[in-house]
This record gives C-alpha cells, structure tokens and sequence, in this order.
C-alpha cells in the first residue's frame, strides 16, 4: 500500500537524519560506476521549467523519481518559485512504496547538503568571511548546513532586492552570523574565502577578476543548459575543477559554459564522489582558487528520499 | 493543495468519462503541433522497466509527468506486472494539483482507447472475427473499448498458456463475445479481419504470409526499442502504416523496428491524429491491410489524467 507524506511528516522524519554522510555515500556510489541515473527529463514551460530526475543506486532496495520545478513568477502571486515531489519505488517489483508531497524541500536540502560536502573538501583552511550570491531558501540553507562544517560566523550577503536583502540579513543573523549586505558580486569576491552562489542567473555575476587566490565557490544557481553564475575565466583561472557529475556537467551548469567556451578542458574536471573516495586529494594548498559547480544528481534525491521513507517507516 | 485520489476513485471517476473524443483531441493536438512532449525516460532495471511520459497540450491548464513500469516476474509473486501513477501540475505555476494512484490502470486505459481510435477509421467494413494476441490486462479492455465502435461479436484468442487463455475466453464471453481459441497466431491472422496484439514479446508473432488482405492490425505490445509483434515484412506488405507519433515511433516500437531492417520509409508512416483531423483519409478500401503501431503517447496521459482530475473534482 502506497504511503503519503506530507510536509510536515518529512520535516520531522528528516530532522532525525544525519545528512552529510548519506549524501557522501550518495556521491561516492556514482562516481564509483554503482548508479543507474538516465539524462535529466526536462519540460519547459511558458512560465516556468520542470526537471525530472530519476534512478537508483544498482542493487539498492529503491528507485527514485523526483520531479522538481522552478516558476520564477511565483513569489510575485506568493508562491514559492520551486515546487515538486520524489516518488519512492521498489526496484524488484516497481510497487509505489511512498509518495513525498515535499513541495521541493527535499530537493532544497540535499543541494544545501551538497554545498557542506564540497567545503569539507575543498574550503580553505582560513575562512575570514563566508560570501553569499542569492538570499532566497538556498542561500538560507546553505549556512545552515555549512555551519557545522566551516567555524567562520562572518557573512557578506549579496543581492539585487533591499527587502529581501534585509530579510535574509535577519534570519542569517537569528542562526548565529556577523551580516553585511552588499549588492556588488565585486565585494564578496574581494572579502570572501568561501563563496556560495544561489541565484537563477543567465549571465555570469562573478568574473574572474573579482576573485582572490585562497578561494573556494560553490555554485548551485545554474543546473540549466542556459543558467550561468560564474564568468567562465572563474574557472579557467581555477586550480581544482569538482562536479558532481561529469555527464551531467557535459551538458548543464557552469562548467558546461566553460567547456562550450573552450577555455577549460574535461582532463580538469574531478568529481567530487572521488574526493570523498580519498581517489582524489581534498584542497592541498591556501592559496589556489577551487569551484564546485552542482547541477543536483538523481543519486542525491535517492538518498534523501529513501532516508525519509525508512525514517518515518520507524516513526 | 495537492489531492490524492486511488484508485476506486479514479475509477468511478473514469466511468462518467466519454474516453473516445479526448483521445481523439489529444492525437490531433499531437499532430497539429500543439503539445509539448520531450523524449520519454527509461530506466532499466534488473526485473523490470519503467517509463517515463510527461508534457502537455501547449497552453493547456495541466501538465502530467507519468510513471509506469512492466515488472514480468510480477505474475509469479501474485502482483500484476504493470504499475504506475500519474502527477497532474499546473502550468502557470508548477503546483502538484492532483496525484492520481491508479497503479497503472490508466495508461492501460489510455492505451485501450487509442485502439478503439484506430479501429473507428481504419477497420474494414466487413470484421467477421476480432483477433486478440495476448490474454492479459489490455487484450481484456480492448475489446472492451472496442465494442462500441465495431459491430462484431465473434473473437478469436490466441494465447500460449492453457490457463490464461481459458480465464480470457470466460471474461470476453462475459462480456457478450462468441470465443474461439488457438495458441496459434497464424489462425488469427488466416480468419480475423481486426487484429489487436498486447504481449510484450521480443520475437515477430505475426508473419506477411499469416495475413489476408482486408485485415487491419493493432499493435500494442512493443513500446520500447527492443519489443516486436510483427514482423517487418507485414509493415513492407501493409498499404498503410498509421503511428500515434512519428517522432515516438522511429525510436521505438514495430515502426521502428521495419525502419531498421529498411524495409520501410519514413515517407510512408502517417500519425493517426491526422486522420482524426481529415487531413487524412480514413480507409479507403476493403481489400487493404493497415496498420497501427501504438507507443502509447504522453498527450493520451494528459487528456486522461486532466480529464479524472476535472471529473473528481465536480464529484
């Protein structure tokens, strides 16, 4: 029997979850050959995109459909502008095990989680402020997940909108941070050892000149074809390259961009599953600029949502 | 708020539903050029497949992602082997409006309806007998489907197991139908002038020498690009080859299957939602043999699910 959960139910079963090791289990089984993740289904809209993603670690006990969308109109009719569900199945019998009725949270956390993974691994070891592109919920959970990760309580946050500047500026500071505002990319470039950028942009926000050596940015904005934060001399410039995808980063993302440009090549590029392998070293120097560039993986939505269903089975 | 209907509710939904018209609309929808509708998602399994439809009629209040799966050892552990569920949004805002657990029975229904289509503007005049390949689910409710569109009472069943094949001859003589039955498909296709075949096989049953002129054929079984009914040479023989989707069809299903072995042109495969639209003739002769290769289309989903989310709705 089909079971259905909702918001709240999640919220609790989720709260009872240690994230940052599923989700390294979860990066580490794709980039050692264990997954079975199809391309993305993509559905564009006039107002807004759909991504389906789905698949399943091969001999695990589910596989996962996960549809995710982004209404960029919405917060004018106040509506979140990302909504969705993942759908839980049982690979030996492709029984409906539960429905998540999450309206994408789930998704906003296990892209959040995978930004505390990538500064475990590639952070500087001296973090004086930690930089925010984008105040929206990605960029508010970001911190929350960085946060036992990364001892730095300094943030700059950047965006376009006073109101909901000063908005994330209040929360950011209820969870415990030292904020200033700013609505120059430049400046978090400028002040910022650890940069994490969240926004739906088309057109680069941080160029390469922006940056200073001893730099790590995490970029979640663009998980599109189209979408780009990042000017693509960022990183070509970049010391360490790291993906959560290689195939999926072909084709969507900033590296994407930078591939199309011809300015970096696919030899740099390092999944982050083969950091958290120990394959690959973690950030060696202070002073070399890294990016993590996420498009959000299939084998994240499995590992959350699988999580969720055993959590609140024992519930 | 997202509402969740099961399935006796889809299904006393769907009995006040006139199917035909709407799967009529959404083919001509298809081939006028007025709905969205990517690539289908696959993924492959150790047991079983499952498959991804999703898109909309441009401009339409909905769009619907479904999910259905074939999983063939299902049968021995008692559960059918077809399942699945349809998710119908709204496109001005992504919001999951209705979660549709009808365990597969919809698309078996879409999928049914598309054969009483089919058979209203390409079955002969004259159908002495109705042949049906296969003994399960959708051999079962497509001669339910069909029964309002052709006069003819007299069915052949052609089946490999003794058991299914027996429980099959007793539900169509329930249903008004004088059976006859074979574990040979050549004797369908010497006496039958419809033929409706539903099995998943990988291997052609039905050869160019079992078929008369005269006969219309239905294909329903093949819907990935490894499954075949018919054998190429029934395409190369058949005065016309009508699809639900050109598109669909190339890459999958008999269609596909002729175009490989190159015994087919492209130039010759018209889609079915042009009859519907007149732009092309329904059949034209007695003497002709036709043929339908069904894929299964996401627009059949949409009009479907959009048609029980909006009758359970006034319910």
């Amino acid at each position: 029997m089909t079971r259905v959960l909702t918001r709240d139910v999640i919220e609790q079963a989720l709260s009872g979850i240690d994230l940052l090791p599923l989700m390294e289990a979860g990066f580490a089984a794709y980039s050692e050959g264990r997954c079975n993740i199809p391309p993305v289904g993509e559905l564009m809209l006039e107002k807004g995109e759909v991504h389906i993603k789905y698949g399943c670690i091969t001999g695990g006990r589910y596989y996962v459909v996960k549809v995710a969308s982004g209404f960029y109109g919405n917060p004018a009719l106040g509506l979140a502008s990302s909504n969705g569900l993942m759908l839980v199945f049982d690979q030996a019998t492709g029984a409906l095990e539960t429905v998540l009725l999450d309206e994408g949270m789930l998704t906003d956390v296990r892209t959040a989680v995978a930004g505390a993974v990538a500064a475990r691994y590639l952070a500087p070891r001296h973090v004086e402020h930690i930089g925010v592109i984008g105040t929206g919920m990605q960029a508010r959970l970001q911190l929350q997940y960085l946060m036992p990760i990364v001892a730095c309580r300094k943030l700059i946050a950047c965006g376009r909108t006073p109101q909901h500047l000063e908005a994330y500026r209040r929360d950011m500071e209820a969870l415990g941070f030292d904020v200033q505002t700013t609505d120059d990319p430049a400046v978090v470039g400028a002040r910022c050892q650890l940069i994490v950028t969240t926004t739906p942009a088309t057109a680069p926000l941080l160029l390469s000149e922006h940056i200073r050596p001893g730099t790590h940015i995490s970029a979640f904005g663009s998980d599109t074809p189209h979408k780009q934060e990042l000017a693509s001399g960022v990183l070509a410039r970049a010391s360490r390259i790291v993906v959560d995808s290689l195939a999926q980063c072909r084709l969507r993302g900033e590296v994407h961009q930078a591939l199309k440009a011809g300015v970096i090549t696919e030899e740099r590029i390092e999944e982050i599953g083969d950091l958290v392998l120990g394959r690959r070293p973690a950030r060696t120097d202070d002073d070399g600029i890294t990016v993590f560039d996420s498009t959000g993986l299939a084998v994240q939505d499995v590992q959350i949502a699988t999580a969720v269903t055993q959590a609140a089975v024992t519930a």
